[in-house]
């Protein structure tokens, strides 16, 4: 079953890229995004790093280059450079990296023609997570870098799963109460979780109330059109220096042509859908989206014990919440334990999941996290009051 | 006794640039420090603004340009050019500053000879704790300006109540318990509080144990020595970034002569006193010392509810709480309502008081706070396990 | 015989872009580089825009996004935008691209069937010394790109016209004398030659010796090991500067490894050949380097003058010379005019051709021009006493 | 004499002082800027370090620190960051400055008083023109800081002759013509000049005509008023970056007030008086707007050979020359050597003298230098055709 799993998450992989062309496997439009074909590598790495080279008896490495061009752990400044230049890294070619990818499934698989330990089989489990991640990256990166092509290409002429475009809801708006009191928070059960998620224990809320939908496009027009964007005081101080120093005017991938909102989706340049969920904003829009509203968002833990009274899934939600650590978090040590515990500072957490997240990937107890002025992944903003 | 409490804050903010040249009122050193001369103008001008020009009947402001120059509530970018370039105005002269601030001084005792309302105490309140802050902005600036000048300038020879030198403590380190359950915590009494400190609330604590006394410099040279600053695994991500593109290898004012540990105090240069408390670090560094340690930081929490069981007020005290709102936090409207909420996002709280905090200026639920990378304030450490 | 040399042009650019795989032909390194697929549509784009559109009657442009997206004349801060994003358009592809300069290549082939002006044959006539400037910069510009991975890819195994690597001088240097006097510049014949090298005039020159041969690597190593690069004595203030902020201590390509000195060369990484002659300095170099020497770059003029005493082709040479205009010297309307005449600021004028220039390409009145930065042209230096 | 030269000088920086009050001897708005407390000290250091410590029998320096505070040959990165930090040199004090630099000037004279050799009266003489270049930037950086206080300090309310509202000519412009040959250019004469000027050379120059007169702030609204700061065309491309990256939209110091164009001059805000002649303007300036007017500057020999016949001295005029070696140049060995020879890279030439300069520190060989960018000199333009 876990061969199963294996051999599922890395083909559902090789089919998110069907729609490429070569010439698209290639370019880093940012620091912070990779090409397709590093993402294809670098999940291949972690197997064959983490797994096949301790625990796979006489395993050869496919390319003795690839521990190199493909890790992600950077701690000097010449790797950093090389983190900046992916988009540079024309060999190994596409062709090169899916051999790789093959070899390295073969290899998996006749590691689990046996039996092997626990361990083993944890490492296995995390890599298919992390695989999971990098689906969801790959496409969140892949729309960043399109959308600065002036042509606005298409990636699937219909591909509304991992779009903006129509996962709208209609459903009456209605607000749901939360009652003062002792809550137990954290991953509970015997299932994988990343460890940041560990360590249940009990928080104390106040009263509250929760919408039970996202704020849609429509909702955010208004804000635009009150002037939202020009009004210092809807704004946090660095949100503020942020949206003047980066001309910041709608979320991302928003266009105004002749009067009318348009957005780039993966499916080309289309009008703003009115009723479908807002995306792409920052933690400062969605803040300030609160704030003019006179609401405020939700600390992860009041979202996630509201979390089972409403539908969730199609955006990342920011939360009021920084990204900390949970009492008795320990950073294991190495690679692996570098994970999460490394960026807790200037982060704040999104709960939830997105059409972009992978199926079997979401819990109520996931912690996502990024700093509050990204736009780039699939966020959305539920208020609270 | 409001006025006495008044004249007697305005006073000390004199006292404290009494050992200062004409010259060492004027430069500002960096964007997040003012002039001597730019504290002494604000802090008067907010009484100006806030109260005389609204509450006494025939109030002449001093001078119509003021308004601009001392005003520190900054929008568009213009406005923040002014503010980097407050160690240019070379004019208004620090003679014609101190005459604002005794003109203002006559104004609010003339004001307070009559019956005044309830609000106009509460601003006049606010104004005193206002300019008891920037007493310690002041001395802060002050040191942090002095301490790029290659002669090392003294400010005052013995001025020990403000320094690092000899704030030391040598009382056995002892650990003190605290039990899980529900606490409350924000300010609860009637007297003066800022805003943020209030919304009493209840949270819950797990057991922790908190230590007595803060790491001291001799304590934290054992981290220096071994090789803290270059051991990537110490630092968080961030952290580890600022290290190495800002170059540091101690804290701020730290130098090493010949081996030997030393630092710029207000007294002069100083070989490092290893019995005194650690000061000048920044969260990165007080997180990478708890973590060499195999231990933690407080919560703010965890800090105000065991602060009944140990001295504090030599250093502001870093906390692994970043800066948010408590429940039912409200930004207000105008310019008062400024003063906090905005900069709640990418900023780690403080807990305690400090060497240069103004008397009766400190209290358990005060909240300070800056951004992670922030040493010249006189900030340090104590660790929970 | 006009197409004949239109068609061989068109060939050659093809032929270098033989060894590439597609994914070589995507990525943008720095913005003053540009990827092979830009190159190809953008001297394409040239011949489509300047002639097709304007002298064949109902021509059909291959397509309409070209215009913006090939064209090289920028004057917004949008358009230049576009220009640093070069190697994220990954549509339209590497096989339309193709199809684009088929396209054209028919097109012109029609316009030729039949007379056409003399004005017409003088615009084709510079678009083919247009594409030939890019096939240089295609070839200098992949050498940057594939530099930087980590791999050091072989562009072809035996490529030594285009590299670095044998194209070493053996015969003995000598010096060739030039007298004082008046003396005649710029071009003077009826074939092709840029505006910049127009305007034929006298200048005064005074005697001097120039070498008949290049600098070498061996000769510059002996520059580095006597710590040329760490004496501020040998530098411009400007150079020195760009040294430190740059961490420079080698010509570009250079790597120092086990104490042998290797470059990165179109056939991959070799041992630095000490006979072979110096490439990828900047100004700055070969001013310090000649500062060492106790000697000096020469002017363009005496380069042009003398330059009939030695052989040149093989590097660029710079010159003490800044790029300014000719007497008499018009910047002419359009895009064609601004050919030159703009960037007549901050650079130094280079003489000679480099093994990366095209046949036909070179003349002793050609002007080339970089700013003193600039390391990744095959340049070199000739020194003069 | 050269005593009483040495006297006259000395004591005339002091009197451009005279109208500061302490707090404007501190700041230094920008790197390329320095305080006039600076200028005080660094001019007396150069006779102190230059010839007192080596050519006066038992001279105590003033001050150990002061050599390292008030040198101005920095090579170090450490020592750039002090330079830039000569606005927080609060000690010592403004005091403490001039009684160093009157204990320089009784030693100067006991030096003086007796016989000496001519290579020590060589370097008083070059440490006399050294203050006359200092007191020029004395009063242009004064001007520089004082015009960013945004209450527009008066320096001297009728200090005309160094400033730019009066310096008009009313004199009809008319054509001055030179034959095309073989001039000579370079110093001459027997007195001082600076190392880059010697080396008298032949050129050949082409035939012009040079404007009797200097181009009019009238003449420049023109320029504004047809869009000329919009128009890409006329601008060079660095130009047109410089342009759009700082918000140029016209000289330095000018400020449109409801339709009407002011400047900050050093006896405060004044309207332009449109006869006066044009100053504050960079390279860029200067040539696009030469390029609007079909016209171009002269190069540094044009102007020498043509300003027997014009009056010239009110302002520093661009040329259309770099600033680079004449034949047979050689940077001298030292400090004194570092003088010229190091910036003789992306730099133009300026040739003239301003109302600023210095009584007796004009000549028509003088060459001074800036990069394009710069507006804070008092520069202006005069047109050839």
């Amino acid at each position: 079953m876990l061969l199963a799993l294996f051999q599922q998450t890395r083909k559902y992989t090789e089919s998110l890229c069907a729609p490429l062309n070569i010439e698209d496997y290639i370019p880093q439009a940012v620091d912070f995004t990779s090409p397709p074909k590093w993402h294809l590598a670098h999940t291949t790495w972690f197997f064959e790093e983490m797994i096949l080279t301790k625990f796979l008896d006489g395993y050869a490495v496919f390319d003795a280059h690839f521990g190199f061009l493909f890790n992600s752990y950077y701690q000097s400044v010449g790797e950093k450079a090389v983190r900046a230049q992916r988009g540079l890294m024309t060999r190994p070619t596409v062709d090169q990296v899916y051999q790789y990818r093959h070899y390295v499934d073969e290899q998996i698989q006749r590691l689990l023609s046996k039996e092997v330990s626990e361990s083993v089989k944890a490492l296995i489990t995390l890599g298919i997570h992390h695989e999971q991640q990098h689906q969801e990256l790959l496409l969140t990166d892949l729309k960043y870098t399109l959308s600065l092509n002036p042509i606005a290409p298409v990636y699937q002429p219909n591909f509304n799963l991992v779009d903006s475009c129509n996962a709208g809801t209609s459903e009456e708006k209605h607000w749901l109460g939360v009652k003062e009191g002792v809550y137990e928070v954290g991953y509970a059960g015997d299932d994988f979780c990343f460890d940041n998620e560990r360590g249940r224990h009990k928080v104390y809320l106040q009263n509250f109330e929760i919408a039970s939908s996202l704020v849609t496009n429509g909702d955010y027009i208004e804000f635009i059109e009150s002037g939202g964007y020009r009004t210092f005081s809807y704004w946090l101080d660095d949100g503020w220096s942020w949206l003047n120093s980066h001309n910041i005017t709608a979320p991302l991938y928003w266009k105004n042509i002749d009067g009318e909102w348009h957005y780039y989706t993966l499916a080309g340049l289309k009008r703003v859908n009115k009723q479908a969920v807002l995306s792409h904003i920052s933690y400062y829009e969605a803040n300030a989206y609160a704030h003019w509203k006179k609401m405020r968002l939700p600390t992860e833990f009041e979202w996630e014990v509201a979390s089972t009274q409403f539908e969730w899934g199609q955006r990342w939600e920011w939360t009021s919440s920084a990204y900390l650590p949970y009492p008795g978090f320990n950073i294991s040590d190495g690679a692996v334990g570098e994970y999460n515990g490394k960026f807790m500072i200037n982060q704040m957490v999104l709960r939830g999941a997105s059409v972009a997240t992978s199926e079997n990937h979401s819990r109520a107890t996931y912690r996502n996290f990024f700093a509050p002025h990204f736009q780039w992944q699939f966020s959305g903003l539920r208020l609270v009051k």
